[in-house]
Protein backbone atom coordinates (compact mmCIF):
# COMPACT_ATOMS: atom_id res chain seq x y z
CA UNK A 1 0.00 0.00 0.00
CA UNK A 2 1.79 3.36 -1.30
CA UNK A 3 0.63 6.56 0.72
CA UNK A 4 0.23 8.45 -2.13
CA UNK A 5 -0.47 7.51 -6.12
CA UNK A 6 0.62 11.01 -8.53
CA UNK A 7 -0.70 10.03 -11.81
CA UNK A 8 1.12 12.48 -14.14
CA UNK A 9 4.91 13.94 -14.76
CA UNK A 10 4.66 17.01 -16.10
CA UNK A 11 5.60 20.30 -14.23
CA UNK A 12 2.41 19.48 -11.50
CA UNK A 13 3.18 16.02 -10.77
CA UNK A 14 7.23 16.36 -10.28
CA UNK A 15 6.38 19.84 -7.64
CA UNK A 16 4.20 16.96 -6.43
CA UNK A 17 6.96 14.10 -5.82
CA UNK A 18 9.52 16.12 -4.82
CA UNK A 19 7.46 17.57 -1.64
CA UNK A 20 5.99 14.20 -0.98
CA UNK A 21 9.77 12.41 -1.26
CA UNK A 22 10.83 15.55 1.51
CA UNK A 23 8.07 14.62 3.84
CA UNK A 24 9.01 10.61 3.38
CA UNK A 25 5.87 9.68 1.60
CA UNK A 26 5.82 5.82 0.13
CA UNK A 27 4.99 6.88 -3.72
CA UNK A 28 4.31 5.58 -6.78
CA UNK A 29 4.82 8.18 -9.62
CA UNK A 30 3.25 7.30 -13.09
CA UNK A 31 4.16 9.15 -16.39
CA UNK A 32 7.00 9.26 -18.45
CA UNK A 33 10.64 8.98 -17.55
CA UNK A 34 11.21 11.71 -19.78
CA UNK A 35 8.68 13.67 -17.89
CA UNK A 36 7.33 15.75 -19.95
CA UNK A 37 7.63 15.28 -24.40
CA UNK A 38 4.86 18.39 -24.28
CA UNK A 39 6.99 20.98 -22.21
CA UNK A 40 10.02 19.77 -24.23
CA UNK A 41 8.87 21.07 -27.47
CA UNK A 42 8.77 24.94 -25.40
CA UNK A 43 10.71 27.01 -28.02
CA UNK A 44 11.63 29.59 -25.12
CA UNK A 45 10.45 30.08 -21.82
CA UNK A 46 11.00 33.20 -19.96
CA UNK A 47 8.27 33.12 -16.93
CA UNK A 48 9.76 30.30 -14.81
CA UNK A 49 11.13 32.71 -12.25
CA UNK A 50 14.76 31.88 -11.68
CA UNK A 51 15.07 29.90 -15.09
CA UNK A 52 15.28 33.09 -17.57
CA UNK A 53 15.44 32.31 -20.73
CA UNK A 54 15.61 28.45 -21.24
CA UNK A 55 14.44 26.26 -24.59
CA UNK A 56 11.52 23.60 -23.54
CA UNK A 57 14.04 20.75 -23.40
CA UNK A 58 16.45 22.65 -21.20
CA UNK A 59 13.23 23.31 -18.93
CA UNK A 60 13.01 19.46 -18.54
CA UNK A 61 16.37 19.14 -18.11
CA UNK A 62 16.57 20.92 -15.16
CA UNK A 63 13.45 19.26 -13.75
CA UNK A 64 15.07 15.99 -14.44
CA UNK A 65 18.11 16.99 -12.98
CA UNK A 66 16.28 17.64 -9.83
CA UNK A 67 14.01 14.50 -10.21
CA UNK A 68 17.23 12.30 -10.43
CA UNK A 69 19.45 13.96 -7.74
CA UNK A 70 16.24 13.32 -5.39
CA UNK A 71 16.50 9.16 -6.21
CA UNK A 72 12.74 9.86 -7.61
CA UNK A 73 12.07 7.07 -10.52
CA UNK A 74 8.72 7.05 -12.37
CA UNK A 75 6.57 4.03 -13.49
CA UNK A 76 5.65 4.10 -17.33
CA UNK A 77 2.46 2.55 -16.99
CA UNK A 78 -0.77 4.31 -18.25
CA UNK A 79 -3.27 4.58 -15.34
CA UNK A 80 -6.52 3.74 -16.99
CA UNK A 81 -8.71 3.83 -13.77
CA UNK A 82 -8.99 4.74 -10.07
CA UNK A 83 -11.59 3.33 -8.05
CA UNK A 84 -12.52 4.69 -4.46
CA UNK A 85 -12.58 1.54 -2.26
CA UNK A 86 -13.80 3.26 0.85
CA UNK A 87 -10.24 3.00 2.96
CA UNK A 88 -8.04 3.34 -0.31
CA UNK A 89 -7.75 3.38 -3.49
CA UNK A 90 -7.66 1.05 -6.29
CA UNK A 91 -4.94 1.96 -9.21
CA UNK A 92 -5.78 -0.15 -12.36
CA UNK A 93 -2.98 -0.36 -14.67
CA UNK A 94 -1.72 -2.27 -18.20
CA UNK A 95 -0.24 -5.24 -16.14
CA UNK A 96 -0.62 -4.25 -12.64
CA UNK A 97 -2.89 -2.97 -9.85
CA UNK A 98 -2.09 -0.47 -7.22
CA UNK A 99 -3.38 0.09 -4.02
CA UNK A 100 -2.55 3.97 -2.39
CA UNK A 101 -4.34 5.81 0.49
CA UNK A 102 -4.10 9.27 -1.80
CA UNK A 103 -3.81 10.14 -5.32
CA UNK A 104 -2.75 13.22 -6.94
CA UNK A 105 -4.24 14.00 -10.28
CA UNK A 106 -2.03 15.74 -12.31
CA UNK A 107 -2.93 14.87 -15.90
CA UNK A 108 -2.44 17.71 -18.06
CA UNK A 109 -4.67 18.89 -20.70
CA UNK A 110 -6.26 16.12 -22.72
CA UNK A 111 -4.44 15.61 -26.13
CA UNK A 112 -7.89 15.09 -27.80
CA UNK A 113 -11.24 15.82 -26.88
CA UNK A 114 -13.61 13.04 -25.76
CA UNK A 115 -15.37 11.44 -28.46
CA UNK A 116 -19.62 12.43 -27.82
CA UNK A 117 -20.73 9.03 -26.44
CA UNK A 118 -17.50 7.77 -26.02
CA UNK A 119 -17.84 7.64 -21.77
CA UNK A 120 -20.93 6.34 -22.21
CA UNK A 121 -19.39 2.77 -23.78
CA UNK A 122 -16.34 2.45 -21.49
CA UNK A 123 -15.81 -1.31 -20.79
CA UNK A 124 -18.99 -1.69 -23.44
CA UNK A 125 -16.67 -1.39 -26.58
CA UNK A 126 -14.68 1.85 -25.94
CA UNK A 127 -11.17 0.79 -24.49
CA UNK A 128 -7.97 2.71 -23.45
CA UNK A 129 -5.41 -0.49 -23.17
CA UNK A 130 -4.71 -2.98 -26.27
CA UNK A 131 -3.08 -5.23 -24.17
CA UNK A 132 -5.84 -5.17 -21.71
CA UNK A 133 -8.44 -5.91 -23.90
CA UNK A 134 -7.44 -6.59 -27.63
CA UNK A 135 -8.37 -10.61 -27.21
CA UNK A 136 -12.01 -9.38 -27.05
CA UNK A 137 -11.85 -8.53 -30.65
CA UNK A 138 -10.13 -11.78 -32.09
CA UNK A 139 -11.93 -11.57 -36.03
CA UNK A 140 -14.06 -8.73 -35.43
CA UNK A 141 -13.85 -4.99 -36.49
CA UNK A 142 -12.74 -2.27 -34.64
CA UNK A 143 -11.83 1.72 -34.70
CA UNK A 144 -8.68 3.26 -33.08
CA UNK A 145 -7.60 6.29 -32.67
CA UNK A 146 -4.90 6.91 -32.19
CA UNK A 147 -3.05 10.64 -30.77
CA UNK A 148 0.61 9.72 -31.17
CA UNK A 149 3.29 8.00 -33.60
CA UNK A 150 4.43 6.03 -30.04
CA UNK A 151 1.54 3.89 -30.02
CA UNK A 152 1.68 2.96 -33.48
CA UNK A 153 3.01 -0.96 -32.13
CA UNK A 154 -0.19 -1.44 -30.32
CA UNK A 155 -2.38 -0.69 -33.60
CA UNK A 156 -0.26 -3.41 -35.28
CA UNK A 157 -0.46 -5.41 -32.41
CA UNK A 158 -4.35 -4.96 -32.30
CA UNK A 159 -4.79 -5.55 -36.36
CA UNK A 160 -3.07 -8.96 -35.67
CA UNK A 161 -5.89 -10.12 -33.88
CA UNK A 162 -8.98 -8.31 -35.45
CA UNK A 163 -10.58 -8.35 -38.73
CA UNK A 164 -10.67 -5.37 -39.75
CA UNK A 165 -9.32 -2.44 -38.29
CA UNK A 166 -9.93 1.38 -39.11
CA UNK A 167 -7.58 3.37 -37.88
CA UNK A 168 -8.31 7.01 -37.24
CA UNK A 169 -4.32 8.91 -36.49
CA UNK A 170 -3.84 12.02 -34.92
CA UNK A 171 -0.63 12.80 -36.13
CA UNK A 172 1.27 13.14 -39.03
CA UNK A 173 4.27 10.85 -40.49
CA UNK A 174 1.41 7.29 -40.05
CA UNK A 175 3.10 4.58 -41.11
CA UNK A 176 1.10 1.21 -40.29
CA UNK A 177 1.91 -2.18 -42.51
CA UNK A 178 -0.72 -4.38 -41.50
CA UNK A 179 -2.90 -5.21 -44.81
CA UNK A 180 -6.25 -5.11 -42.61
CA UNK A 181 -5.60 -1.28 -41.42
CA UNK A 182 -7.80 1.06 -43.39
CA UNK A 183 -7.06 4.62 -42.50
CA UNK A 184 -9.55 7.68 -42.49
CA UNK A 185 -8.05 10.81 -42.12
CA UNK A 186 -11.20 12.01 -40.19
CA UNK A 187 -12.20 12.21 -36.55
CA UNK A 188 -16.14 10.26 -35.60
CA UNK A 189 -18.48 12.86 -34.64
CA UNK A 190 -19.93 10.50 -32.32
CA UNK A 191 -19.85 6.87 -31.72
CA UNK A 192 -23.16 5.09 -31.20
CA UNK A 193 -24.67 1.48 -30.07
CA UNK A 194 -27.24 -0.20 -27.49
CA UNK A 195 -25.77 -2.39 -24.81
CA UNK A 196 -22.94 -2.25 -26.69
CA UNK A 197 -20.80 0.50 -28.95
CA UNK A 198 -21.77 -0.76 -32.99
CA UNK A 199 -21.11 2.50 -34.97
CA UNK A 200 -18.74 5.06 -35.12
CA UNK A 201 -20.61 8.01 -36.69
CA UNK A 202 -18.72 10.25 -38.94
CA UNK A 203 -20.13 14.08 -40.56
CA UNK A 204 -21.36 12.47 -43.81
CA UNK A 205 -21.48 8.38 -43.53
CA UNK A 206 -20.91 5.99 -40.58
CA UNK A 207 -18.70 2.82 -39.69
CA UNK A 208 -19.85 -0.22 -37.86
CA UNK A 209 -17.63 -1.61 -35.42
CA UNK A 210 -17.59 -4.28 -32.46
CA UNK A 211 -15.43 -1.73 -30.61
CA UNK A 212 -13.28 1.79 -29.98
CA UNK A 213 -10.07 1.68 -28.93
CA UNK A 214 -8.57 4.88 -28.06
CA UNK A 215 -4.77 5.07 -27.44
CA UNK A 216 -3.59 8.27 -26.28
CA UNK A 217 -1.38 9.27 -23.15
CA UNK A 218 -3.49 10.97 -20.58
CA UNK A 219 -6.83 9.46 -20.19
CA UNK A 220 -9.78 12.19 -19.55
CA UNK A 221 -10.78 13.05 -15.84
CA UNK A 222 -13.76 12.05 -16.32
CA UNK A 223 -13.64 8.84 -17.83
CA UNK A 224 -10.25 7.90 -15.03
CA UNK A 225 -12.41 8.46 -11.97
CA UNK A 226 -16.12 7.77 -12.13
CA UNK A 227 -17.57 10.33 -9.42
CA UNK A 228 -14.91 12.95 -10.53
CA UNK A 229 -16.33 16.52 -10.38
CA UNK A 230 -15.10 17.83 -13.87
CA UNK A 231 -16.38 20.82 -15.25
CA UNK A 232 -15.88 22.01 -19.44
CA UNK A 233 -12.73 19.11 -18.76
CA UNK A 234 -11.61 20.27 -16.16
CA UNK A 235 -11.02 18.64 -12.56
CA UNK A 236 -12.74 21.44 -9.92
CA UNK A 237 -10.64 21.58 -6.87
CA UNK A 238 -10.89 24.39 -4.33
CA UNK A 239 -8.17 26.52 -2.76
CA UNK A 240 -5.74 23.34 -1.56
CA UNK A 241 -6.18 21.08 -4.81
CA UNK A 242 -8.94 18.95 -3.37
CA UNK A 243 -11.25 17.77 -5.93
CA UNK A 244 -14.68 16.64 -4.54
CA UNK A 245 -13.79 12.96 -3.51
CA UNK A 246 -11.73 12.84 -0.22
CA UNK A 247 -8.67 11.77 -0.78
CA UNK A 248 -8.39 13.14 -4.59
CA UNK A 249 -6.61 16.08 -5.53
CA UNK A 250 -6.02 17.52 -8.21
CA UNK A 251 -2.98 19.71 -9.82
CA UNK A 252 -1.86 21.49 -13.04
CA UNK A 253 -3.00 22.19 -16.32
CA UNK A 254 -6.17 19.44 -15.59
CA UNK A 255 -7.37 21.78 -13.27
CA UNK A 256 -8.08 24.73 -15.71
CA UNK A 257 -6.08 27.58 -16.84
CA UNK A 258 -4.33 29.47 -17.25
CA UNK A 259 -1.92 26.78 -18.64
CA UNK A 260 1.31 27.36 -16.96
CA UNK A 261 4.28 26.03 -15.87
CA UNK A 262 4.22 28.14 -12.69
CA UNK A 263 1.10 27.50 -11.46
CA UNK A 264 1.26 24.04 -12.71
CA UNK A 265 3.93 23.78 -9.85
CA UNK A 266 2.37 26.55 -7.41
CA UNK A 267 -0.22 23.39 -7.28
CA UNK A 268 1.98 20.41 -7.56
CA UNK A 269 3.06 21.83 -3.73
CA UNK A 270 -0.54 22.87 -2.23
CA UNK A 271 -1.69 19.37 -3.48
CA UNK A 272 1.28 17.63 -1.65
CA UNK A 273 0.64 20.16 1.33
CA UNK A 274 -3.07 19.32 1.37
CA UNK A 275 -1.91 15.42 1.38
CA UNK A 276 0.63 15.32 3.79
CA UNK A 277 -1.90 17.18 5.91
CA UNK A 278 -4.60 14.43 4.79
CA UNK A 279 -2.41 11.82 5.63
CA UNK A 280 -1.90 12.83 9.01
CA UNK A 281 -5.37 13.40 10.07
CA UNK A 282 -6.12 10.20 8.97
CA UNK B 1 -2.21 56.14 -15.04
CA UNK B 2 -0.62 52.41 -14.62
CA UNK B 3 -2.33 49.61 -15.58
CA UNK B 4 -1.67 47.37 -12.61
CA UNK B 5 0.42 47.99 -9.29
CA UNK B 6 2.27 44.99 -7.78
CA UNK B 7 2.37 45.48 -4.02
CA UNK B 8 5.61 43.27 -2.58
CA UNK B 9 8.74 41.72 -4.27
CA UNK B 10 9.13 38.18 -3.06
CA UNK B 11 8.77 35.43 -5.34
CA UNK B 12 5.19 36.36 -5.75
CA UNK B 13 5.71 39.79 -6.74
CA UNK B 14 8.66 38.52 -9.28
CA UNK B 15 6.54 36.48 -10.81
CA UNK B 16 3.38 38.51 -11.59
CA UNK B 17 6.14 41.42 -12.47
CA UNK B 18 7.56 38.82 -14.80
CA UNK B 19 4.39 37.94 -16.50
CA UNK B 20 2.71 41.48 -17.09
CA UNK B 21 5.94 42.76 -18.37
CA UNK B 22 5.56 39.74 -20.96
CA UNK B 23 2.10 41.59 -21.78
CA UNK B 24 3.62 44.93 -22.25
CA UNK B 25 1.20 46.32 -19.28
CA UNK B 26 2.48 49.53 -17.61
CA UNK B 27 3.53 48.33 -13.93
CA UNK B 28 4.68 50.01 -11.03
CA UNK B 29 6.32 47.44 -8.62
CA UNK B 30 6.54 48.44 -4.92
CA UNK B 31 8.91 46.72 -2.67
CA UNK B 32 12.74 46.11 -2.16
CA UNK B 33 15.60 46.52 -4.78
CA UNK B 34 16.92 43.13 -3.31
CA UNK B 35 13.59 41.07 -3.93
CA UNK B 36 13.77 39.13 -0.63
CA UNK B 37 15.22 39.52 3.06
CA UNK B 38 13.44 36.49 3.92
CA UNK B 39 13.89 34.34 0.87
CA UNK B 40 17.73 35.45 1.51
CA UNK B 41 18.28 33.90 4.47
CA UNK B 42 16.89 30.16 3.89
CA UNK B 43 19.24 28.20 4.28
CA UNK B 44 18.69 25.22 1.74
CA UNK B 45 15.74 24.96 -0.63
CA UNK B 46 15.27 21.52 -1.92
CA UNK B 47 11.26 22.00 -3.53
CA UNK B 48 11.73 25.21 -5.99
CA UNK B 49 11.29 22.25 -9.36
CA UNK B 50 14.63 23.10 -11.78
CA UNK B 51 16.80 24.82 -8.93
CA UNK B 52 17.71 21.60 -6.79
CA UNK B 53 19.78 22.45 -3.24
CA UNK B 54 20.16 25.86 -3.91
CA UNK B 55 20.54 28.35 -0.79
CA UNK B 56 18.03 30.98 0.24
CA UNK B 57 20.33 33.32 -1.35
CA UNK B 58 21.18 31.56 -4.50
CA UNK B 59 17.82 31.48 -5.10
CA UNK B 60 16.82 35.02 -4.44
CA UNK B 61 20.34 36.19 -7.12
CA UNK B 62 18.36 33.43 -9.40
CA UNK B 63 15.19 36.07 -9.65
CA UNK B 64 17.76 39.10 -9.21
CA UNK B 65 18.78 37.90 -12.55
CA UNK B 66 15.68 36.64 -14.34
CA UNK B 67 14.11 40.23 -13.25
CA UNK B 68 16.98 42.84 -14.30
CA UNK B 69 17.62 40.85 -17.65
CA UNK B 70 13.75 41.95 -18.09
CA UNK B 71 14.08 45.55 -17.19
CA UNK B 72 12.17 45.34 -14.51
CA UNK B 73 12.74 48.01 -11.79
CA UNK B 74 11.11 48.33 -8.22
CA UNK B 75 10.14 51.28 -6.89
CA UNK B 76 11.81 51.08 -3.09
CA UNK B 77 8.68 52.92 -1.16
CA UNK B 78 5.95 51.60 1.37
CA UNK B 79 2.72 51.31 0.34
CA UNK B 80 0.57 52.70 3.80
CA UNK B 81 -2.78 52.52 1.96
CA UNK B 82 -5.00 51.54 -1.06
CA UNK B 83 -7.90 53.42 -1.91
CA UNK B 84 -11.15 52.33 -4.24
CA UNK B 85 -11.60 55.41 -6.53
CA UNK B 86 -14.20 53.91 -9.06
CA UNK B 87 -12.81 53.09 -12.10
CA UNK B 88 -9.09 52.87 -10.45
CA UNK B 89 -7.38 52.88 -7.05
CA UNK B 90 -4.99 55.59 -5.57
CA UNK B 91 -1.85 54.39 -3.72
CA UNK B 92 -0.57 56.04 -0.96
CA UNK B 93 3.83 55.67 -0.66
CA UNK B 94 6.08 57.81 1.92
CA UNK B 95 6.76 60.92 -0.55
CA UNK B 96 4.27 60.08 -3.38
CA UNK B 97 0.44 59.33 -4.29
CA UNK B 98 0.18 56.41 -7.64
CA UNK B 99 -2.45 55.88 -9.59
CA UNK B 100 -3.03 51.91 -11.22
CA UNK B 101 -6.25 50.32 -13.10
CA UNK B 102 -5.39 47.25 -11.06
CA UNK B 103 -3.51 45.95 -8.01
CA UNK B 104 -2.10 42.54 -7.12
CA UNK B 105 -1.61 42.38 -3.18
CA UNK B 106 2.22 40.05 -2.93
CA UNK B 107 2.41 41.35 1.24
CA UNK B 108 3.47 38.26 2.44
CA UNK B 109 3.15 36.93 5.83
CA UNK B 110 2.89 39.66 8.44
CA UNK B 111 6.43 40.00 10.29
CA UNK B 112 3.99 40.85 13.90
CA UNK B 113 0.97 40.59 14.46
CA UNK B 114 -1.11 43.07 14.15
CA UNK B 115 -1.74 44.67 18.38
CA UNK B 116 -4.97 44.40 19.46
CA UNK B 117 -6.96 47.27 18.71
CA UNK B 118 -4.20 48.76 16.48
CA UNK B 119 -6.85 48.87 13.22
CA UNK B 120 -8.85 51.07 15.33
CA UNK B 121 -6.43 53.57 15.71
CA UNK B 122 -4.70 54.13 11.95
CA UNK B 123 -4.60 57.80 11.57
CA UNK B 124 -6.13 58.47 14.84
CA UNK B 125 -2.96 58.12 16.87
CA UNK B 126 -1.24 54.91 14.82
CA UNK B 127 1.20 55.54 11.85
CA UNK B 128 3.50 53.35 9.62
CA UNK B 129 5.22 56.34 8.52
CA UNK B 130 7.96 58.22 10.71
CA UNK B 131 8.58 60.70 7.71
CA UNK B 132 4.66 61.28 6.85
CA UNK B 133 3.71 61.78 10.85
CA UNK B 134 6.51 62.51 12.45
CA UNK B 135 5.58 66.24 12.48
CA UNK B 136 2.40 65.39 14.16
CA UNK B 137 3.98 63.95 17.66
CA UNK B 138 6.70 67.06 18.30
CA UNK B 139 7.12 66.96 21.95
CA UNK B 140 5.07 64.61 22.63
CA UNK B 141 5.15 61.03 23.84
CA UNK B 142 4.92 57.95 21.44
CA UNK B 143 5.42 54.59 21.29
CA UNK B 144 7.64 52.94 18.37
CA UNK B 145 6.90 49.29 17.61
CA UNK B 146 9.83 48.28 14.84
CA UNK B 147 10.73 45.00 13.48
CA UNK B 148 13.97 45.57 12.11
CA UNK B 149 17.49 46.90 12.56
CA UNK B 150 16.58 49.11 8.69
CA UNK B 151 14.26 51.19 10.66
CA UNK B 152 16.30 52.47 13.72
CA UNK B 153 17.36 56.03 11.65
CA UNK B 154 13.61 56.57 11.50
CA UNK B 155 13.65 55.60 15.25
CA UNK B 156 16.21 58.12 15.64
CA UNK B 157 14.11 60.62 13.64
CA UNK B 158 11.30 60.36 15.51
CA UNK B 159 13.15 60.87 18.56
CA UNK B 160 14.32 63.87 17.82
CA UNK B 161 11.07 64.86 17.11
CA UNK B 162 9.14 63.33 20.52
CA UNK B 163 9.50 64.38 23.99
CA UNK B 164 9.66 60.69 24.86
CA UNK B 165 10.18 57.12 22.69
CA UNK B 166 9.15 54.23 24.49
CA UNK B 167 10.70 51.98 21.43
CA UNK B 168 9.85 48.25 21.58
CA UNK B 169 12.53 46.40 19.49
CA UNK B 170 11.33 43.23 17.99
CA UNK B 171 15.44 42.27 16.76
CA UNK B 172 18.44 41.67 17.70
CA UNK B 173 21.63 44.10 18.29
CA UNK B 174 19.13 47.51 19.09
CA UNK B 175 21.69 50.09 18.79
CA UNK B 176 19.36 53.83 19.44
CA UNK B 177 21.36 56.29 20.73
CA UNK B 178 18.91 59.07 21.46
CA UNK B 179 18.98 60.23 24.95
CA UNK B 180 14.71 60.27 25.27
CA UNK B 181 14.26 56.74 24.01
CA UNK B 182 13.81 53.96 26.26
CA UNK B 183 13.74 50.60 25.10
CA UNK B 184 10.86 48.29 26.11
CA UNK B 185 11.88 44.30 25.64
CA UNK B 186 8.00 43.87 25.69
CA UNK B 187 5.16 43.89 23.05
CA UNK B 188 1.86 45.88 24.33
CA UNK B 189 -0.77 43.54 24.59
CA UNK B 190 -3.31 46.00 23.61
CA UNK B 191 -3.86 49.52 22.49
CA UNK B 192 -6.73 51.73 23.90
CA UNK B 193 -7.78 55.08 23.69
CA UNK B 194 -11.28 57.29 23.21
CA UNK B 195 -11.30 59.42 19.73
CA UNK B 196 -7.39 59.10 19.80
CA UNK B 197 -5.49 56.65 21.02
CA UNK B 198 -4.03 57.13 24.50
CA UNK B 199 -1.93 54.25 26.10
CA UNK B 200 -0.47 51.21 25.23
CA UNK B 201 -1.46 48.24 27.58
CA UNK B 202 1.12 45.70 28.70
CA UNK B 203 1.34 42.38 30.89
CA UNK B 204 1.57 43.85 33.94
CA UNK B 205 2.00 47.69 33.45
CA UNK B 206 0.32 50.39 30.79
CA UNK B 207 2.52 53.43 29.25
CA UNK B 208 0.46 56.90 28.29
CA UNK B 209 1.16 57.65 24.83
CA UNK B 210 -0.08 60.41 22.24
CA UNK B 211 0.71 57.99 19.74
CA UNK B 212 2.33 54.81 18.44
CA UNK B 213 4.63 54.04 15.49
CA UNK B 214 4.42 50.59 13.81
CA UNK B 215 7.60 50.43 11.71
CA UNK B 216 7.90 47.65 9.54
CA UNK B 217 8.35 46.51 5.78
CA UNK B 218 4.63 45.73 5.68
CA UNK B 219 1.14 46.53 6.45
CA UNK B 220 -1.39 43.97 7.40
CA UNK B 221 -3.70 43.30 4.62
CA UNK B 222 -6.93 44.99 6.26
CA UNK B 223 -5.22 47.77 7.49
CA UNK B 224 -4.01 48.53 3.97
CA UNK B 225 -7.01 48.28 2.26
CA UNK B 226 -10.33 48.84 3.64
CA UNK B 227 -13.22 46.58 3.08
CA UNK B 228 -10.75 43.77 1.77
CA UNK B 229 -11.68 40.66 2.87
CA UNK B 230 -9.42 39.45 5.46
CA UNK B 231 -9.54 35.68 7.70
CA UNK B 232 -6.95 35.13 10.01
CA UNK B 233 -4.54 37.90 8.31
CA UNK B 234 -4.96 35.93 4.98
CA UNK B 235 -6.78 37.70 2.09
CA UNK B 236 -9.60 36.12 0.68
CA UNK B 237 -9.03 35.01 -3.00
CA UNK B 238 -10.91 32.52 -5.07
CA UNK B 239 -8.98 29.93 -7.56
CA UNK B 240 -7.77 32.98 -10.17
CA UNK B 241 -6.56 35.06 -7.24
CA UNK B 242 -9.68 37.45 -7.42
CA UNK B 243 -10.38 39.24 -3.48
CA UNK B 244 -13.26 40.46 -3.12
CA UNK B 245 -12.53 43.84 -4.36
CA UNK B 246 -13.39 44.17 -8.17
CA UNK B 247 -9.49 44.84 -9.60
CA UNK B 248 -7.66 43.94 -6.50
CA UNK B 249 -5.99 40.70 -6.72
CA UNK B 250 -3.27 38.20 -4.05
CA UNK B 251 -0.81 35.69 -4.65
CA UNK B 252 1.46 34.14 -2.32
CA UNK B 253 2.38 33.95 1.46
CA UNK B 254 -0.70 36.57 2.00
CA UNK B 255 -3.43 34.52 0.58
CA UNK B 256 -2.65 32.03 3.43
CA UNK B 257 -0.48 28.01 3.90
CA UNK B 258 1.37 26.31 2.67
CA UNK B 259 4.19 28.99 2.88
CA UNK B 260 6.39 27.91 -0.27
CA UNK B 261 8.18 29.98 -3.36
CA UNK B 262 6.40 27.13 -5.68
CA UNK B 263 2.78 27.88 -4.02
CA UNK B 264 3.39 31.62 -4.08
CA UNK B 265 5.38 31.89 -8.10
CA UNK B 266 2.66 30.08 -9.30
CA UNK B 267 -0.07 32.21 -7.57
CA UNK B 268 1.88 35.18 -8.88
CA UNK B 269 1.44 33.92 -12.51
CA UNK B 270 -1.96 33.10 -12.00
CA UNK B 271 -3.29 36.53 -10.23
CA UNK B 272 -1.12 38.51 -13.43
CA UNK B 273 -3.31 35.98 -15.98
CA UNK B 274 -6.22 37.19 -14.08
CA UNK B 275 -5.30 41.09 -14.30
CA UNK B 276 -4.57 40.56 -17.66
CA UNK B 277 -8.29 38.93 -18.86
CA UNK B 278 -9.40 41.99 -15.99
CA UNK B 279 -8.05 44.85 -18.12
CA UNK B 280 -8.84 42.83 -21.46
CA UNK B 281 -12.70 43.24 -20.45
CA UNK B 282 -12.59 47.08 -19.25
Amino acid sequence: MYDVAIIGSGPAGVSAAINLKIHNKKIIWFGNADLSKKAEKAELIQNYPGLNEVTGKQFVWALKNHVDQMGLTVTEELVTGVYDMGEYFGLMAKDNTYEAKAVILCLGVEEIKTVKGEENFVGRGVSYCATCDGFLYKGKKIGVLCTDKRYEYEIEYLCSLADTAYVMPIYKGVNVTAPNAKIIMQMPKEVKGGLKLNALIFKDSQIEVDGLFVLKGAISPATLMRGLNVEEGHVVVDRSCKTNIKGVFAAGDCTGRPYQYAKAIGEGNVAAHAVIEYLAKK
